[in-house]
């Protein structure tokens, strides 16, 4: 008997490697998404903001500008195959996103992620997005009948995340009209420290800061309008200092985009 | 101290009965339902559709027409205050339906449903509807980027329904053009076998045909196409005779209804 | 053709009738239980209580005597089948139990009942039981290692309760000693509104109280100690007038109990 | 304002990094597990068993030799925090082990492992275990009533694992008697590839093989005896080469280990 080739080694993007890379949990990018956003600006306590920067990172010049994202996502690889299983090519996804700024450019920061599906959990982590697992709704809008809103005026969006059978985070929105912009915090790039941390004795976790590279972003039509932002159940010290202080505007749109890489931040 | 008044007898349209009637687990309809539909015409073996006829209803003029309907609902009570909670007005639905007739009257009949909330289950045993447990999943057409169809000729919607961990059904929908009329199954009364499990010893199960009545039909535009349908991993051997012997077209719409009661059969 | 007997009519215990009765939701009676069960007695406004009592129930002598019951059951129909599918034969239940008296005879009432599968829930709710849908957590003893409490002084057993992603109950039982007779509120026979929601218009609902017939009883070991109970993120305005007043003592168990049929109260 | 002083930079084990560290999703090792095993040994192709295999490892003196591995755990760090929430602290967890070989050293590959819960995932994917996300079940035995097997001769225990709506693999393992040594593969050292993805242009993955050093394993009394493995509704084409060709007894035991941090495999 020959011994396979050196080919043969098991192989993948990520685990579970296999002879033909195709076990692997996570295709290699990029990823495609397209998603329905819920969207809330709100103002946290800016020092409880500073703390969750990196010292390579500043507030800029609108301290405790924040926001919390809802989505209803669909993705795929590059060939799309992922979209004939409808089990696997859906997640519904909720961020917490805080303005900040390297060298005078302006980006977005995410201390908090959780999503509802494994892939997109562990695809945020070779990121540096600190995806958790939760439990993520949020309303739809609907083409017939009176059971949801629509994209018209008076039309209210609520959303929900919980975690570990907690219900933590609560947003509703109201529309009162279309806005020619997306919400800013929405149109930056965001920057993730990618970690992978120790396990070896003697061997020091590794992590970087890096900027998300994404391209054919497409935005709908973006409704506005006034909205409502609550920490409800939160047991988690840290997060609970990220609780607003003041909510702002809400936004309903959707978006798309395609996620190739990160780049480190000093080179981005 | 003074008794209770009689009033004061706990109450609700279902259990959990409570002081106020407000912890029954069903509110009281009408219910009001907004739904995407991926939906697929096929044909059963005439003689196992038979079979799951009550002996008050005939085939009619199209022995074994059936068809697979998948649907997204958001549904609420007069009120709209499910609405207020995405975790308990949001559900899926895959329901076969069985061509039938009463005194030449156009009926449809669901042998089998399944839902992935708790609350349209019982909503739709109260129905006479046979509503078991599943996951229950299809594809969501995009208004921005690659990441799932849009509804114009080529875009494909698959679903899928998994019971107990296995695959049951899959169905794929690609999309042709649009179609004047929606699918006939889709357009007739539903007829339920409203049943009472016997359960004190001696005491014989109730046991009433049922016509659901619906009001505020609302059909968006129909989009139809080829179509395919799978039984996958079937261990229920009755199921199993349903398994479609031909694959008519496939459509994918919004709908809405709301429902108010039923009406025995024989005054429908 | 010849047409199908008349013994083809679809059948079974409950919904979905079938050519063969097989794809009922519910087998028949007798269903047997095996459990693991923490409980904690608990003392509620008599008052509140009341209010959840039918006319015919008292609340006999030591009004506001309740308890709190998390368990997690396997079971079976009398042939056993269903154990040879771990995912259809295992659930988790909550119950709030509160002493109640039927002509001088001590019953229990079960105002609220959560379950994590549907076949209880429906089963529940042929016998009255108002068994809803939640997400029910215990801890389980440990006969290796230091990850869980071993059955014996100073182990700790939590548990906890949510339904729509909000944490509703916890528990935590400290054991303490064994004792000689399992909780009163554990031993005594559940009377349940049987109930028959309206449908058909000009149909009134069906109601009766029943007593809930079992045998083969069996109590492991009963560990005792203290407790705490605590009702977290209740919304159910009705279920929040049963929070406990006064917390007595924890119980951990195994149990075992073979249930058959419903008795009238009258007749019971 | 004094500028938050550098130790307040976010820090954490894992991701989400935060201000005090105790976000993070994954507090750091020693982790402490206590489980369930039901285990089946198994013989599979040993062509398709060496494609799995880095160039380091090769099959050893039993080719082919593997085992399918259900457990239900329970799991805290060093503090034993976790335990007062259960539902943090308990998952389901499915393994299929390979017999390999480094330098004569008899170890264990973990090709392809599940759990249905999220902290033990990213866990796995730290010390290069291949988690993925699936729903594990298997029987509990009873203490008391019928309702589930007895530790003892006739006692049956099934398993079974789904992924995605799919009835993956599923076992069945009928007691005989207890053996004198726990199963051989569940007592040799695993080895994983830990890899860290690329994501950066022009940067390599890093990938190093390591064995997990555990201390304070614990085996109960260990019962085995005739056992079924089957592979049922299979979509991974690398996984299905690993089906089994040979089945051979089967084990339900009880299982304790710390799990500290790994080595590298020349070091190991």
């Amino acid at each position: 008997m020959i011994s396979p080739p050196i080919e043969a080694e098991p192989r993948g993007y990520t685990l579970p490697l296999s002879p033909s890379g195709r076990s692997a949990m996570v295709t290699p990018p990029p990823w495609h998404f397209s998603g329905e956003v819920v969207m809330v600006d709100c103002r946290v306590d800016p020092d409880a903001a500073a703390r969750f920067l990196p010292p390579e990172l500043t507030l800029g010049p609108d301290p405790g500008a924040a926001a919390a994202v809802f989505a209803e996502w669909q993705w795929c690889s590059d060939g799309g195959a992922e979209l004939a299983d409808p089990v696997q090519c859906q997640f519904a996804e909720f961020l917490i996103l805080v303005a900040c700024e390297y060298r005078g450019r302006s980006l977005a920061r995410c201390p908090y992620a959780w999503v509802d599906q494994p892939v997109p959990l562990v695809r945020g982590w070779i990121q540096g997005m600190p995806k958790q697992f939760g439990a993520v709704h949020q309303i739809r809008p609907v083409r017939s009948g009176r059971a949801g809103p629509r994209l018209e005026p008076g039309g209210r969006f609520d959303a929900a995340l919980s975690v570990y059978g907690r219900r933590v985070v609560e947003a509703t929105v109201t529309l009162e009209g279309q806005v020619a912009e997306p919400p800013f915090l929405h149109t930056v790039p965001l920057v993730h420290t990618r970690l992978f941390p120790a396990w070896v004795p003697a061997e020091e976790p590794q992590s970087r800061l890096v900027v998300s590279e994404v391209s054919d972003i497409e935005f709908s039509d973006v409704w506005a309008g006034r909205a409502d932002l609550r920490f409800v159940d939160v047991h988690d010290p840290d997060l609970a200092t990220l609780a607003p202080v003041e909510v702002g505007a809400g936004y309903v749109f959707s978006y798309a985009e395609t996620l190739h890489h990160g780049r480190p931040l000093e080179s981005a």
